[in-house]
């Protein structure tokens, strides 16, 4: 029997998320609906209608500065900007929805241990179980002028970030006994003291006393997920996460990181299927392969490439404004465009490509591919990409939203699921039993190590 | 005619808030109930019906752990502990309300100025500008032990938060124009660059570049509320507060607080009575005079005198377990039975009260009053206190929730109402309109000199 996919919708608390421009089609109500509750709720709705296993909400607070020196082409583009702390949508959205998980984003570089771990036994217990993070170590320039973090070399924040797990570990999973709370007139006991523990943690970056000040919540730890793309991203995912967001532009290049992946997470001990891999795509259906080609070419008229760059500048600190159209990616050495080059190398001739051609790839989807068709020919495409690169599912990123999203629950999800490759009902109550059949961590995860289990433990 | 009523309903997002072993009466279901947004959306149903202005979310990150020099005691009484972070409440409970306000607590001393800013203009868009904020240092023992900050001498964390203020008056009220969204589809412009900028603030404990990440939002700053009393304390809330907590045990006490606040106010710049000035209480109302006493005879045996001074000695870092109960609060040397003499001596005679007696004041609304009669009773001292202290309301503290609070909107509020002292509809859209009339920030308010109005500024 084929796998089936895991999806999850991908989006910002913003004016926009991966696409530019569209604001400017009024059917894209995102643009502004993102102020609204009411939107999300929409969104929630959609994804849970088409068996999602969640919404992954990225963030980055603050507005991304390197294009031209400032925030201006940020500002004009609405590039993810304005926008608004993620983590307050899924409390609303849980009480909207049965089964959708929500994946916030939350930086291990500008918040204590203790507050993360609160944060999420709050969101887990308001959802009852359908939390995930989205672990990112932070430390982007915008945000460091902001005052939210110290500067830090890249490899010491996943070092640092290695620690902050185990904190969270120990306060999520060994501070408080399974049966702590018992409620017991007779001694007037409502937790068991000897149920309910310090960790005092003391490392090299956290001295966390405890106890966790949170209560047992239904999945302990949240759901991890992860994406980083660096060797040693890679290695603090093959370690901590148990779903990881790639980007891959082409099938052999999606295969790469998979195998990567899972071959590390062997190496730290886990089981490498138990890591589901997600890369991101963005798609354009219509009933006709006509008619979505013809779509395809209105969202490129609409799209906005100044936005893209203000993004691409901030994610490869590189000053794209008055770049060279004409200029190839091949023989450039500024950092930036080797980052980009990177990027695309999973793509055939893409090292030929000019700044132009570049562009025109971004202008959608950002890095991801955007796949093109009637329903049955992007469910030929995804199906082909899940056999031929060992993936898990997919993160969707709509071009317009949510009208792309509900098209794709409407049209695409339905094809999905006559061919047995996707789920027509949800299998268990949380997030993680979703995900991946368990409803605490994965015995080979090591963040089990450090479960309590019923019992006793003194102070 | 006389000045209506502020009301405010007090908790924390947690198993008790101010009255502790009320979880052995069943009907005390908070104490399990916390757990469930369906609690609270009862709870601020309850509120809005009885027109209050706001729910106030108390809050502390860390388990106390000085009675016997653990956390023991803290998880036996269940003493504000196990708790969730309050922050996550408000966008919940403004989809099931229309009027109600909810300020959150949220200490300066542990998260960066940015960040607060974007909390509070994520929360004030989500509540549709009904968020509010209650400003503590923090500095909490337990949650510096827990890594949340590090440790600072009391008026130097004043001095810090003053400064926090303005970084946050200004991304606020002065990084974005009123009307930067232009949305201008020919020039493609989603915000007016000229019209968003950095605030370059560059200080003594912060630096923080901007611009705000969150688009204004209708209050643009929260509702400032404080309940600072120290005399470094009091500076700040007459500095700041536009709503002001204050512990009172005696008309006498409030009169003297308040008296203080305004004149400290006058001092900074404002308008004395534009600071709102609410006193803490808890009741216990019956139909008839003798029901009353006998619920309040049943509610003091069913109390916890240990979570008490469980909490007593997290404030006052004093460890309590095994003090002597015939000892007199007069002529201790301990520092924390100081600080609690000098709560209690608004109370005529309370020097010579043995600890046993402190113990049993502090039984049911903890330092707060308790109000115990018929409705009109407690209709009769509220409007005593009111105006003989030249207060503006009350935070009300219920003993058993939600039940007291039920009782409070069903039985007292109608009582108030008919002699005209609260509303019986709200007058504005957003709390700060409900609690002084304005919807920004008043002129007298120091925050009020950052305001950006509309026009252009650039870079």
């Amino acid at each position: 029997m084929p796998k089936q996919m895991h999806l999850s919708a991908f989006s910002h608390h913003a004016s926009s998320s991966q696409s530019f421009g569209q604001w400017k089609d009024p059917r894209n109500t995102m643009a502004r609906g993102y102020l609204d509750p009411e939107y999300w709720v929409n969104v929630a709705k959609t994804c849970e209608r088409g068996c999602f296993d969640t919404i992954f909400l990225a963030d980055a607070p603050g507005a991304k500065d390197i294009y031209g020196g400032n925030h201006r082409m940020t500002a004009k583009a609405g590039m993810q900007f304005p926008g608004n702390d993620p983590t307050f949508l899924p409390p609303v959205l849980a009480r909207e929805t049965e089964h959708l998980g929500f994946i916030v984003t939350f930086a291990t570089g500008y918040f204590p241990p203790f507050h993360a771990a609160r944060v999420f036994s709050t969101l887990d217990h308001m959802t009852g179980g359908r939390i995930g993070w989205n672990i990112v170590t932070g430390y982007m320039k915008a945000a460091l002028r902001n005052g939210m973090a110290a500067e830090m070399p890249h490899d010491e924040r996943y070092d640092r970030a290695d620690e902050y797990m185990e904190v969270v570990y120990k306060l999520w999973e060994q501070s408080w006994c399974d049966d702590a709370i018992v409620l017991d007139i007779d001694t007037s006991t409502y937790a068991d003291p000897d149920k309910v523990r310090r960790i005092d943690h003391r490392g090299r970056y956290f001295s966390v006393q405890g106890p966790h000040h949170s209560e047992p919540s239904p999945q302990r730890t949240p759901l991890l997920a992860q994406a980083g793309g660096s060797a040693r991203g890679v290695a603090f995912a093959a370690t901590h996460a148990e779903l990881v967001f790639i980007i891959a532009t082409s099938i052999a290049d999606a295969a790469r990181s998979t195998k990567a992946l899972r071959e590390a997470a062997t190496k730290a001990g886990r089981i490498g299927p138990s890591i589901k891999v997600l890369p991101e795509i963005s798609w354009v259906v219509a009933e006709t392969e006509q008619k979505a080609k013809a779509k395809y070419e209105q969202y490129l008229e609409t799209a906005d490439v100044d936005g893209v760059l203000a993004l691409l500048g901030g994610h490869t600190d590189t000053d794209f404004a008055g770049f060279d159209p004409k200029a190839t990616l091949k023989g450039q050495s500024s950092k930036g465009i080797t980052t980009v080059a990177k990027v695309f190398e999973g793509i055939e001739g893409a090292g030929e490509w000019s700044f132009a051609e570049l562009c025109d790839y971004l202008k959608l989807g950002y890095t991801s591919p955007t796949f093109v068709g009637t329903p049955d020919q992007i469910a030929d495409t995804m199906e082909a990409w899940m056999d031929g690169a060992d993936l898990d599912g997919f993160i969707l990123a709509p071009v317009r939203a949510p009208g792309d999203l509900e098209e794709f629950v409407d049209m695409v999800a339905p094809v999905l699921q006559k061919r047995g490759r996707l789920r027509t009902a949800y299998e268990g109550t949380t997030l993680r039993e979703n995900v991946n059949g368990h409803a605490r961590l994965a015995p080979d995860h090591p963040g089990s190590r450090y479960k309590a289990g019923s019992g006793t433990f003194g102070v």
